[in-house]
């Protein structure tokens, strides 16, 4: 079933700038068995699990987002780039490789102690993720854990989800 | 239900400028069963029509887009902000009130004769979700409907997805 799912990710070579290789999801969201098996599979990893929201990141982790958090039955979160949200909001800077971006999440976007699970399609230096863990952080809600579609293996994401902030890393596909 | 709806829809003053009243989803989707009647509404509408893919224009289109198109059991193709998609793309300009801006789709996202819904949370003026059909009919693809959670009435949306594109519009809320 994996195999079929990557077989559906594109390659796509210097994209967004040379010497990346940028992998794809287009190909396999227009497939309704692969897109279903994608996430289904995060699905199956935590439907027994205490999770009370799913918060995504702008914005393809509301592609990989919304679906799960309507199977999981749960409320779900945008966390989104500066000055898109209305209301009052939380905001976590990270690096990038020049200069620095931020997100940001509606302060009653969670209660305090409620579970969520951070979700995006893609795992690289982990640098949005830990930032959206710390925003979950500031509204005092637990990180049950951070899934992702694509995991890109040596560059550090999962050490620093780990290590750093603490929380469990769960991908369907490494690379 | 729809009061129940309306009643989690949160109403923003002056944003994102002065004299707008900002309609924040944000609060009904965080409420499980809120959002998953904002699902299903959209669902039990097409859910008998013959439709190929859902298309969900970036950002907030990809959040009622994708269980739509996973419930639906049919693909799911991003329209999305200029240079974000990777291989090559159709484009379509439409007005904001000061200059233009423009929407893009990968060329091979649909085959000619298939069916697209299209989907976004919120219509006003119309200049994406034309724009969006424009996209799909240069693939020549055939747009089956527009879709929306929110349809503000007054601003002539409607009126131009019927009348200049010939397109069936349905929204879940009206204000």
């Amino acid at each position: 079933m994996l195999a079929g799912i990557k077989d559906k990710i594109r390659v796509i070579k210097d994209f967004p700038k040379e010497g990346i290789l940028f992998r794809d999801i287009t190909t396999a969201l227009k497939d309704a068995n692969i897109m279903k098996s994608m996430v289904d599979y995060i699905y199956e990893h935590y439907k027994d699990y205490d999770i009370d929201y799913v918060a995504g990141m702008e914005s393809r982790g509301f592609i990989a987002g919304m679906p799960l958090a309507y199977k999981l039955n749960v409320g779900f979160i945008p966390i989104r780039k500066p000055h898109k949200l209305p209301a009052e909001t939380y905001k976590e800077f990270y690096e990038l490789e020049y200069g620095m971006d931020s997100i940001e999440m509606h302060k009653d976007a969670v209660e305090e102690g409620k579970n969520v699970l951070i979700i995006d399609d893609l795992l690289a230096t982990g640098g949005t993720a830990s930032a959206a863990c710390k925003l979950i952080h500031q509204a005092k809600a637990n990180v049950v854990g951070a899934a992702f579609w694509i995991e890109l293996n040596g560059l550090g994401g999962r050490e620093k989800l780990v290590n750093d902030i603490g929380c469990e890393v769960f991908s369907m596909l490494q690379y």
